[in-house]
């Protein structure tokens, strides 16, 4: 079932090892079918160059396996709660990505300091509040996304399509499978970036306002004129 | 139409990526056919990995599309206005290299700190003024040229073939698409050593110009003595 | 004799070279056969790209070599000394890997910033006391095992499996030699991200306990749940 | 002539690329044929990847071009400075690599924090005093080479087989053309955890000169025993 998903589930996963942001079997990343509500995963543990796109696992929205005869990944929870919260996203992935997890553990946002930023992202990538003791101590996974969907909250989560957890690591979204490792991509670029450029200029500055609304604009939405589709069509 | 042009732009931009100054479709490059004053550029948004030397697109100096079924690179008019205002310019390349972008980032230029610096470039990379609103939300690639044409204004562009758009990122031209490409690459690497360099001295100071001239005429001008044509001769 | 460990051997070896933790002939790894107790080393100062599973030499507890035409690392005295103290240690490796060789050459322990650091190790990784001039100057590598032995006096070494060598670099130690790599792997890892974290904050402070041993005992001990064995089995 | 030494010399201009010590055209190695008094030297400004053994250059001792249809290196002055002062050198590279040209273009010595180090180098790394107008404005090269000739005298410049002019990068030497190249490497490396040494704690020490002169000696004299030769023996 769902094999067309499974593949691009497959393949985004392949896309963090490409990217360079996971090593060993770190990270993962899933897709869902919004209408059967099914969610595919990669596998908990498994390395990336034995798993195959049937590996895929398929669970349902309470994390129960639906098919496949390998463990979700032990993150599943988190994507889950993200996926039920947010219609817009087709997409998840988490990594550990390196200069992405720096921000995490020194509990640092990452402010919008150029138009690489400002492609992609609509604003500060925010690194959200750590949890409690027993947030962690119970449903840690669920609490994971609750907190991010915490954060987002009232806010349009595609137009900020990552964050990072405390002392942590990323998560980044986005309307595929692909498009949500395209993001994590783009967050570690712009994440090594951020961090240059405050060692240039220890009082760095966001750029302009509208610099950053220019350059998202000129890629979403209706009057976008990236790329190779007509204005107001879909990238 | 164009065909030689086509693969030398094709090429520098499959440079820049093996250069590893841009990820996913970031990035762009051109040349231009003064005979017919034709530009040549890549297409919008378009992988590198997937893109082919006809899928390069044909411009005249409007931005008008003479040839080609792809949509020009949104970066279009700021490669224009250069090569209007520069006739010994032949190429263009535009990346979001990192240590570039961080210097861009933070708005500082480039100082030559050593002969590295000094064999591509006769004195500082500028990091630009940040453009108005009014430049941004009208005919804002057109108006990033400009800035650009303003700051070289009475010096002799092919001598600093690269600057910093301020929060944006490096453009870098030559007398050829593939020079072009090659100062980019340049370009990253004196950045990142000029990083490295005032780290380990904050007070860091610019080679002695006498230095700098040196090794700027080993490979430039009259009486360059560098690779395998004789002195005076083109390299 | 021992061709299965020989193997399991020659293969860590190889995967410091694929994990980018060592350059030209540095490093070496070893694998400990617990029945007849004796070690297979990598043989000393023999390039990377020539050495065969064959070239593995193998060594009784005094460093006496038992079969093997070349000459085992110069380290092999340190590795002895590890073996014979902690029976849980079944393979060890020895990089000089970049970031976590700035650690040591700082003299500084790597703090727990983060869950990264949490899934592999129990706690902080350890710079150890340098070395006194006698103990430099006669059975130097043995006493460098020793130093090791002696910080993790009363501790279980299986929890932290990796330390610092003061102006040195790393030790990494595993079930397998092929676990040693890897836990190699993720000290650097590790390292670097703590590098960046402490660029980012002067004054970061390590995970919430909580946290750190959420991710230490999802991955180890009898309530682990992350990859593909049951609850309490082993990974 | 010399056809195995064109080979050497070639083989050790690919090492460069091979270490990523350079880009572009960068960089040279050279290696000198002791009973004729021949150096075999890189062509100027040839690319890498299209260079032939046969298209290194034999010059004599005054630079004048023995054999070989293209120009020698531009830097082949400084090279030959080096052979005539020190007949222990049988070969000679500069780079521009990134952290040692850090290192020289902050006008600073690298010193020696490590191991790493030391089972190289026996001291600290020096970066030469600039060389004065006269000295630039004429036979720049060949005293770029007495500058080095200068520093090194009264000690035996094998033992530090490395060097960085100021403001511009390194050069290192060794008993052959690949012992050069692979000196110019850990040279990099070497200076590369230097600076995150430093990062790391800005008031860094030097390790213990018994630690340092431990490490050098295993490695280096008649009571080596690192690598696969006998004690005394050469490695």
């Amino acid at each position: 079932m769902l094999e067309k998903l499974k593949e691009e589930v497959y393949k985004a996963n392949l896309d963090l090892v490409k990217y360079g942001l996971v090593v060993l079997t770190w990270g993962n990343a899933s897709g869902i079918d919004r209408e059967s509500g099914l969610v595919v995963i990669k596998p908990s543990g498994v390395s990336y160059d034995k798993m195959k796109a049937q590996d895929m696992v398929v669970v349902d929205y309470t994390g129960k396996v639906i098919e496949g005869k390998l463990r979700p990944s032990s993150d599943t929870a988190t994507h889950l709660e993200l996926y039920l919260a947010h219609p817009g996203i087709g997409g998840i992935v988490h990594t550990h990505s390196t200069f992405s997890t720096a921000f995490a553990q020194s509990g640092r946002q990452i402010l919008p300091y150029g138009t690489t930023h400002a492609d992609y992202f609509h604003g500060a990538i925010p690194c959200l509040r750590a949890l409690k003791r027993a947030e962690v101590e119970s449903e840690y996974e669920k609490n994971s996304g609750r907190v991010i969907n915490e954060a987002f909250s009232g806010k349009d989560i595609m137009e900020i399509p990552a964050c990072l957890l405390a002392n942590h690591g990323p998560f980044a979204w986005g309307e595929t499978p692909g498009k949500a490792a395209e993001n994590a991509a783009v967050l570690e670029e712009v994440a090594q970036m951020a961090y240059y450029t405050e060692a240039l200029d220890k009082n760095a500055q966001p750029a302009q306002g509208y610099l950053l609304d220019k350059h998202y604009f000129r890629k979403h939405g209706k009057d976008a004129y990236y790329g190779q589709t007509r204005p107001g069509g879909k990238e």
